[in-house]
């Protein structure tokens, strides 16, 4: 059979699509490229809905990719080098955290390449999941994706508005820890198996409904004159102090 | 006086050529833009070679700025939503790394947003410097720049050759400790205050003849089918480990 050479075939023109946030809301898929990360998928149990090849892979027993020709494959990249294959999946929300394990909440995450990152450590870290509350990027965006280095298929993503966010923060069993410049405590004290780690935004830190609402700040100490770390750092030392496996 | 309107205008013309190595090369300059970076270069000592502004600004007392318009410092500058200064000033690499301290040695880095974010955290963590061995990206690019958020000024850094490199590390007073995955011992062991931490590329590690010459190999563990952490995450474990101010 003949690989597809035109970007106007139907189920390319869909897969292009998943670049974008509207269109990834749409078909409720997004993208992931390489088989690095397809290996991850799969070692994770998750089930392409698309699986598209410049040339026969094996990878899901039952699944045969779509051949497109390498035009096509780059027109769907989003790598300057593309890969040989790619795949859709379905979009994964978990309805709520469970009450155990050391989850991350993110307050209005904003960068991609940040949170990717952050998702990255969080599945080498061996945290429970992330929870992504109010108004965050979009995990399942292309640069999100890239950053988490397939790390996206190992966490748990759960989304939560503020007020839900509260609720659910004063009724969870474990320590709540709020990040905050200035807190009393070091970061570097032990911390039980259950509980959650809470980051701020970079340009304005935790909420102060968040603030309030925690079991316990602490703070990351810096030279003076430093006045932050990037988020995906300061998440980094949180999660390796709590988990690191 | 009328500001310039021009990007015809000599000084406009040099300072918008350190947007690339070679502009930056040939001037030896490097451009910050933004009160609080300029704010932290004034508080390391550092002077600027050209200082220019959309507005009267109060920074170093014996230099005013070259006024410009603001679609002139459009075009200088690398934000999407321009500051209202920034400032040229000379690059500066360390002759050689104090034997003192802990320094991080970066091998072949070849991201700029990973390296800045590097020394941010070096920065905050009270590292005595940063080495580059080897062909490493620029620190001096628009992109490393903005990651440093300011720290660019406040750690040093040098610049070393491979042969250079391991002749310095085997005379090095304190141990130095290679991240290596798969190594016997966990990072996270008391690291005296004179030391060396050394990490590899992303893609290929450490290389073969600055493994053996490292005194103690040391890895960050990770939960199972999780290859690697972003260099920057790394970094950042073991600087905190070492130092934390």
């Amino acid at each position: 059979m003949q690989p597809i050479s035109s970007p106007q075939n139907p189920q390319i023109k869909l897969l292009k699509s998943l670049e974008d946030k509207k269109g990834r809301r749409e078909a409720g898929l997004f993208l992931a490229e390489g088989h690095a990360m397809l290996e991850r998928a799969l070692d994770q149990g998750w089930q392409p809905k698309h699986l598209v090849a410049t040339k026969r892979v094996d990878l899901w027993d039952d699944l045969q990719p779509l051949l497109v020709t390498e035009k096509v494959m780059s027109t769907l990249s989003s790598h300057n080098n593309p890969q040989d294959v790619l795949a859709s999946f379905p979009m994964k929300f978990q309805p709520h955290p469970a009450k155990s394990g050391v989850w991350l909440a993110l307050e209005e995450i904003r960068d991609p390449g940040n949170l990717g990152t952050i998702i990255r450590t969080a599945d080498a870290a061996g945290a429970a999941g992330i929870i992504l509350v109010g108004e965050c990027c979009d995990p399942y965006s292309p640069e999100c994706i890239r950053a988490t280095t397939g790390s996206i298929f190992g966490v748990p993503l759960v989304k939560m508005n503020d007020d839900g966010f509260l609720n659910f923060l004063r009724a969870f069993p474990g320590p709540t820890i709020g990040t905050v410049m200035g807190a009393k405590h070091d970061y570097r004290s032990e911390i039980p198996e259950t509980a959650m780690i809470i980051l701020g935004t970079e340009s304005k830190g935790l909420s102060q409904a968040v603030t309030s609402a925690c079991s316990k700040l602490v703070r990351i100490p810096m030279k003076a004159g430093v006045e932050s770390l990037n988020v995906a750092t300061a998440a980094a030392l949180l999660l390796y102090q709590a988990v690191g496996t």
